[in-house]
């Protein structure tokens, strides 16, 4: 009498489709579960086949509504392990809560540490994500985390697209790492947009610092949420004689109003990741989507079979 | 330098009525805080006074929408840790999801088990609640657990209320004991419902086990959801050809369509308490609310001065 | 080199025939494993032989005396852990202390859970259990816990035996879910034994509530301590006119004088199981033992070879 | 509204005159507290006041039967923890399990890193205990540990009797740092007994390494058990030649047929401390026992008050 | 017999005139405490007064060397814990390894976060530090973590100075917000340095992003190490026809041969602070040093009196 | 797709040519990394080869500089988990700071506890280790931890050389039960040295306890660290008429000026073990080296297969 250990992939309700994507590139089905609501709006899983000593791909984005999203993650990883699953391997495309990450003003919690932590508490072994709003919160954890990164995807796309005369623009202070990561993989210079009051009790007005005149913008960012900080960097590149404006983000979090931002800005394409699943009606010409699906699929294999993720970044 | 301690009132979203009625009763302000939400869904915690070295007391209900109320809850617990909080007692009148106290079928989460857990880890000192679905779940915490009894307040109405010839009804098997508790206090007889398929295929009969003819049925419960319990109960009383229904139970969850059912019920009064807060499109005439403040008023106080809260029961 | 993963059960003092039993069912010799008491009456164990990756079955009833098997089971658990084993199975038969699962009156342990603690802090691996007091027990732990029930054993025994005209009773309020599942199984009505105070400063009354006169009766339980309840019970029916009397009960802790009341009460027939060891000046005519070691057996194959438990109830 | 806190004692069942005389030297009543043993051997603890806020000091050897005492102290410690005890002081003059506190032989548990475990797991704030058998023991716990030492009081007594010419023996190899700290204070030479086979399968013989051949020879040990050990080294002392022979230990568990030994060996006089309580017929006139109860009540005073302990041995 | 509650400072090695310095400011005594080393390099920590019960204040940066620092807070936090202190707060000044905060390559470890757990798994129950390299740091401590802002001191200087034309440079991509903070406060624009390679293969360049020409430039990091990324800035600086360079940075790590290069740049003065201590051979009359002591203590007061140390920055 | 799982060997800084030994016998290479230093002192780990999956057996002592050594392998423990090694099994010759292992005096720290704390907080699976200096050591892990015992080596190489006339002797009172033990190998008695002082506030004597005269000395220590309490002894034995002297010791830490001071003493000769690195400067005739590594390599391969350890020494 011996273990066995099988892999077997479930979804939550946040990405079916990328989860039904990654399972068919990897030819394994979806294990039967469901997501019930009860009247009082209490969440109920059922877990339809046995799990007993498998190894479990929980595919479930955090995105909105992230508070049911989350609680269906924690009860789904709670019933796995009660149910003695061998390892739960959380597969998170988006990591929500990422912004707060840090004390910025006194008395604020730290909640993206708060969801490592619930998240540990509930019993995952392992967390595979993609572009943490800050590499730190990988530290968060004391579980293995595999970090899967945008830029091999979005990178990909514009250097086959072969634009001319590109700068990478961060549309903000905080930005410009990830900015010179993108530089570095299409060879162009950088630059950023800064918000500053000119003097006391004036207006704030944006800034761009960095020669951008005449030339093709890239507007490179990792979460696209109410549009407002890419297109006001838009509006501040237009004024200083940009040329062409393009943008990026992995997570298309596209709160209200920002689907109808981007369709007025300047911005001419808004290319996008499907970590956040996006519905039909926000599906408008300017933004295009690219699939994560074969990464984490790869990502899965490699886990499982006890690869070397970063290959995946050679 | 010595350090002082001070007791602070915070409320959240789920019943601020009730918390407004407990900082009355208690003559203590409730901290300044704010709860805002992104526009992607997040909550965002702002506490906007200083809480070090205070003794916390944070009043939320885990009621409808109980994710939200719940992620709330812990997301402030986070923030008053971080804030250097010297305790952080949180006042829990109603305890979503404690009906998943067990596995009832294979693979099931004991949710009710994970949120104790959730509640520990973000870092609660202690917890004061009102009838929890069963009283075991008190052992899913490490932390003091201070339970208050809906009957102090049930039974000293219907005491008042002085009813001859009653019965109390327990609407399942489930809540006998309950039952049998409120009998005590109002010196009464008991009877139960039960469900029963009279022989293999046929449909499922209710069936009233115990002497109620002529008499008045008082039905009890702890948590009153779609209303079908009490109401099929209610039904089966009738045929079996008691005098008159009352009901009570202490959280009023009220989903959809329980006020409507009862309003067509043959109940002629259900008792509450505003554990849950009870919108006023659910206000209607047949459904009594009791307040439960001076109770938790009471016990806050003892907690604070390290009195014995049992004593409240005596 | 590669790593191995083998069975191996052990047993510790509180139940050798059934360790036995589940042993030769299972072709799988128990461990050679001593438990010494030295004269001041502390514990010492000898595992006398490697453990070193093995998947282990170790198994023991926390029966009387609860407080020297619970030690004796700890103390092996921590022996294993040094000794390297992969995975600590206990096999708890019998859950000592498990009705000390809530808080009842104020400033009360709640034992079971702290049992619970214990074992999970000497460091078991996975509960495999009976008929716990309170479902609610296998969220007092965080590690997978398999719950085997009795009535799948009880249940068929009746069925077999074929009785007319049966009501299942519960002796108290509180074990009216239990008497309900029997009787699904059966197909029978149910009633239950209630115990009240006819008016202040009276003598409590027992009191069956359902219609039983002219039945045969069949008096349900999870254990049988004093025999007390149950007998007083019987009486009860008697009292009400029943024709006869059964009863049954997983755990048969038998303290003393159960057995002696057993004998004069006007129960016909007591059926047990042998998750507790019944020594021979117990075993009267009148008790009937009944074996879980098939049941066991089957469950400890399904758990080391990752098969669905819950299926043995399907 | 502010916090008091309050010192109260409690006793279990081990060595209730010992806990007597420690609250008759502090003027601190012992708590009221109860500990029943239901007809099935479990414990059942009643706590029978508020120990709300308070600082527990509750006093327990887990001397003979030590699971039994073992167990009512962990469901103690549970009771005041979920009674919102401020602090869990556990006074535990004789640690039962304490030689059990390495691996001597391959898998063995260390039990008593594991008694450290469960007192930890259950909720205790602080150890103050008296000659841990090995001084690591200490570094078993992550929380604050005491340390009284039998030395204080027994090496007192010695000084007081004031007898010549001397010799310190340790009954052992194992005992000769003990026995070189009491040689320390009475300025003395000293000597051990030594067990060794003269030659391969050769019986053992006991030898006495030192000069003692004319002196008084006073065998110091820190537990006293079956009292083998003593009285094996008083027959190889005689053999030595020595002139008279003295026995000291601090703690006296005195197993079956300790007391006898005792009676028929050359031993003149055994002196003994009570922190295990000694029962009348074990009181012969050969056993002389000295009070902690001061040093015990001392060390209280200086915990609760933040002063000082290791000034008690200054 | 009531507790007490008394602060006490304590130093160790690493920056002792910092401490003695806070000391004379809270008029408030180092306590008696020493740091041997043994002749193999083993760390002996010896406290020589009492500490039950006190909040301890413990100082010292975990700077060069860092793992004889590191290794030293955490014997004194094992020792202060023993030793029964009531709080321990560790004032880190300079948290060393902040810079391994997330995994850059695959297989790194996350050491800033390493020590986050050591230290809580030590003991330490607050730490007090100023500008950790990420604000994410303080979401790898479970416990409160107060961090002063350096910009709060080198700001200051710089009004004082009231240079004219200043723009605030970052010397990398990374810093840019750190620079914005700084420029805020003093009412400029900011600029950064951006490493590129203008073609493949070829050379990275330095490329001042910004206008620059013909102000005053003030680059400002968190921690000066080998000051090569500021010597580089400089020159980078100097190439884009800037005026003046001006330099400053928290933490003045100045490892060799920092102090050299310093001297040799076009940097006209270096501002840092003393949070790491400046030997006497590296004091140069261009690196000007600020005090961190007076915040430090005004930070230490306002956590033992429970007031909010944010309010230090308003 | 299922898991493998591998052997990695892996060495840090400490002993290289002891690891390298091992890896030789084991035929299994040494898994590429790398530690280097920051100028500033930090510590920075790179794995060069994926470790998914792997068992990791990572070979390091503690010895000097301890606390360098013992950072290194925090760290490096810390990389291997985030890297998702299977399990992480520290192979310790040399367990550094193990004689801190009680609280000798008021207020110290048990830094050997702090670092098994350390060692677990960071993530190790197992330790195997040899000669702790009290066997206690064990139980301050909750993980299996396998003990070599140099005296397989030591005992091996004093039977082979069959010495005549032998007195094994412990060169202090607490070093007694370690000499038995060797003791029992050569069939030898045994003696220990004494230090008393002989009147009050005279100097102290060193006193060899035990016949010794004429006698071929076989001095026995767990460590030689500065040599001083060795060659103290062998004064001793000099004066009590010893024939010739030999001293032996597992653990050679052999600080400044042990080697000296040996190289003058009256020992004959000096046996050791390569636990800890022997410079060549410190390698002069008169000290033996006896390699461990076969010894720890048969111990990995039993580990890796779950054989049992302690039969090596059977």
């Amino acid at each position: 009498m011996s273990s066995k250990s099988e892999m077997k992939l479930f979804t939550l309700n946040s990405n079916e489709p990328l989860a039904q994507e990654i399972s068919e590139i990897l030819e394994a089905p979806l294990g039967k579960s469901s997501v019930v609501r009860f009247s009082d709006g209490e969440v109920q899983i059922n877990i339809e086949e046995s799990v007993r000593g498998d190894d479990i791909y929980l595919i479930q984005s955090t995105s909105q509504p992230v508070n049911e999203h989350l609680m269906e993650l924690l009860i789904m990883i709670d019933a796995m392990k009660r149910a003695s699953a061998r390892t739960i391997n959380v597969v998170l495309p988006y990591y929500g809560y990422a912004r707060q990450d840090r004390k910025a003003r006194p008395r604020e919690p730290i909640t993206a540490k708060l969801i490592a932590d619930l998240l540990e508490s509930a019993g995952v072994s392992r967390v595979i994500t993609m572009d943490m709003h800050a590499p730190q919160i990988q530290g968060f954890f004391n579980i293995p985390v595999d970090q899967l990164l945008g830029t091999s995807i979005l990178g990909k796309y514009y250097k086959e697209k072969d634009m001319k005369d590109i700068v990478v623009v961060a549309p903000a202070t905080s930005g410009l790492s990830r900015a010179r990561r993108m530089a570095n993989l299409l060879d162009t210079p950088i630059a950023f947009v800064d918000k500053r009051r000119p003097e006391p009790n004036a207006d704030e007005v944006m800034n761009v610092v960095g020669s951008i005149e005449g030339k093709t913008a890239l507007i490179v960012d990792d979460m696209i949420d109410t549009a407002e900080t890419v297109v006001q960097a838009a509006s501040a590149l237009i004024e200083s004689g940009v040329h062409d404006i393009y943008a990026c983000g992995t997570h298309a979090v596209l709160s209200e109003p920002a689907v109808q931002k981007i369709e007025e800005s300047p911005i001419k394409e808004l290319v996008i990741t499907n970590t956040v699943f996006l519905p039909e009606e926000k599906q408008i010409q300017k933004i295009k989507s690219l699939s994560v699906a074969p990464l984490f699929a790869d990502a899965i294999v490699r886990v499982q079979t006890d690869h070397s993720v970063s290959e995946l970044f050679d």
